[in-house]
């Protein structure tokens, strides 16, 4: 049995929400915890007390709501993601998920339906981690990464913690984090990537979520005068860092198959000066990959081609691994009913993993998880540019309202 | 005739300058027209006025202190430098060359010799730049490089003038910019660079100054995030910078001439972010040769490595010329009177050009001149650890004062 969703309903649902929390280009700002998050979640609430719904809390403010199903023995089948914003935020990242939710519960009361199991929609707190560091703590939390009270005590810039701002927003709840179980999660969320919108295609069937490693790197050289300095008594330590991006760019653009990702996002020179040659580097390295082998042999390249930079320049090097993230595989089911939805609507899509990480990467630890996407304008997100087309939001909420119906059965 | 300059005198006087303005790590503090400036300045008064000489300041505080000759129709002979230093600068950088020359006075004297020029001991005002920028700004002064009035207006962090500082420091004169005229000058000067030491020379004959271009280079390409973009759509601006800086490297590395000079000092990526592919990059790069025609050359050459790394990465580039200065070539008279005089004392030495600027550059615009360099130890200046032997200063003294003798002439 399939329901149609309502795309126009979908996307008044999520232009009301962007009223919370606008910023002056167009994007929002509801950071976790906020005010302006607090007001988004009870306008959430409101919607969903309207078709119902009973909601409880857990001790990290994770919301779930819940539409009840024929047999409250089983575990729901549960819909989610993130209200929080970034602070220059769009008005998709998080919030497409959990709006596409309520359209799903809104389209099946319009039709009377009764699940077999019950439906949860949840609220993940603070993915963003723009706030309070790291980002998915709640979800991470959820699934058993951070205990309650590391969580509720991370502080903010100002020193509120985690704790105090829960409080105050009204969303500190009693019920034990780790509630309830779920029998399985879909999270819909736009791309944050130019792939779908390049090749045309209006869904992403996403099977799991690269592997990641982010690394700390330090070039130590000679600091000496640019003019009287011979070029070959120099020891730069920005020609070495130079040669290493270079290196590792050529080696990732080289990768035929593009699973080879390589991104060194911070580059500082402490005390640089034009005139100077730099005595010393800190440069970031993230490296990203499909296969958690072919992720060990890029690490293994990284760090040959640091040493070799090292020594062509006369650079003492070092690096330090800050983060591993192993490659995520979503539950193969659950996957296989967005992929079985999504071409049964005709719609373009291919099989992709996410490059990003999400609250489904810690879900997927303790429940049968799948995410879909949907294509995003230039692939950009975490901007007050960031945008999907109504047409796109729908047809991704139409396979997640297919996906969840075909897991949760129907009674009547 | 020759005389023998007290290599240790020198030392006890250039130790003697140090301890005024001294810095926590064995450096100087005497940034131009404070209190320690002035007090550098007295010291040295003191020392010459104990000699006889007679001194006058002119409109921005260049120091003239005069050791007569017996013709006094004749323009002098000119030793100089400056005594302000870094924030944290040493005890070298210019003092050796203003101290030198009173050496030279004290040489002179303890033997009874009167030259036939007279000759002038010149202090020239903030030389190093780091209170009132630009660099050399009252040896330019001098040289009709910049008005009187734009130097006396010139401004430091706090908005002191340098007017209001040089009134302050009691180095006001009245003496017009420009006088007296100088016969030639004569700079000793610490090498600032490593080539000296690496070829265990005591002297560089220094026959002019490297030409110099500077620029400021912009990258600007997409900023997006690094996992779900591919590296094939990407708009790295950090991979295209890597990329220009690499090629401009090996570049220079592979000119066997050891001629060619880059240094790209300065590399920054606003609102940089682990996780986000850069962007936008600013970069500086500095350019040096000692020939103003393959100056020329590696000017293009750099533009059109910049077009092909930008269009490489899909990645817009620009870039500004903010200054250039041509290729000095000192006066051959007083760079031969240099040699000779190193040839003949049997010190090693190299003919050289200087890579970094000094007062001389300005000064041999309006009187023949030449520099000494002796070495420093590893290359390093600016910078609390520089550092000279006292042989290698006695040496460089030597030259100095033997060919200053050849040029002024002895009457008696």
């Amino acid at each position: 049995m399939r329901v149609a969703i309502d795309t126009q309903r979908l996307w008044e649902s999520l232009m009301a929400m962007a009223e919370i929390g606008p910023t002056e280009n167009g994007g929002n700002c509801r950071l976790a915890l906020t005010d302006e998050d607090a007001a988004g979640r009870r306008k959430l609430l409101d919607w969903c007390e309207a078709l119902g719904c009973r909601w409880r809390v857990d001790r990290v403010g994770n919301l779930f709501i819940r539409r009840e199903g024929r047999r409250a023995d089983l575990d729901p089948v549960a819909i989610g993601s993130h209200l929080d914003t970034q602070p220059k935020g769009g008005r998709f990242d998080g919030i497409l998920g959990v709006l596409a939710g309520l359209e799903v519960f809104r389209a099946l009361d319009e039709r009377g339906i009764v699940t077999q199991r019950p439906l949860e929609l949840v609220v993940w707190t603070n993915e963003e981690g723009s706030r309070f560091a790291p980002a998915m703590v709640a979800s991470g939390t959820y699934a058993g990464e951070f205990s309650v009270e590391s969580t509720l005590a991370r502080t903010d810039r100002d020193g509120v913690t985690f704790g105090e701002a829960l409080e105050a927003s009204g969303f500190a709840g009693d019920m034990p984090v780790g509630q309830p179980r779920l029998d399985s999660f879909f999270e819909l969320h736009i791309e944050q990537g130019p792939v779908l919108e390049a090749a045309n295609e209006s869904i992403g069937v996403v099977a799991g979520v690269q592997g990641m490693r982010w690394y700390d790197v330090t070039f130590m050289g000679q600091a000496a005068h640019a003019g009287p300095t011979p070029m070959a008594l120099r020891h730069d330590a920005l020609a070495a860092a130079a040669r290493l991006i270079d290196r590792l760019q050529s080696h990732a653009l080289n990768d035929a198959s593009g699973h080879t990702r390589v991104t060194c996002g911070c580059l500082e020179i402490p005390q640089s000066s034009r005139n100077v040659i730099p005595g010393e580097v800190h440069l970031t390295v993230d490296l990203r990959h499909v296969d958690e082998t072919e992720l060990d042999a890029l690490e293994q390249r990284f760090v040959q081609e640091l040493a070799a930079c090292g020594e062509s320049f006369g650079v003492a090097v070092g690096h330090e691994r800050l983060w591993k993230s192993p490659v995520v595989h979503f539950d193969a089911d659950c996957v296989e009913a967005v992929e079985t939805a999504t071409r049964e609507r005709g719609f373009a899509y291919r099989r992709m993993l996410s490059g990003a990480g999400h609250d489904s990467v810690y879900v997927s630890r303790v429940a049968p998880t799948a995410m879909i996407f949907v294509p995003c304008r230039d692939g950009i997100s975490h901007n007050e540019a960031e945008y999907a087309t109504p047409e796109h939001c729908g047809r991704g909420c139409q396979v997640l309202a297919d996906a969840i119906l075909q897991r949760a059965g129907v009674a009547s």
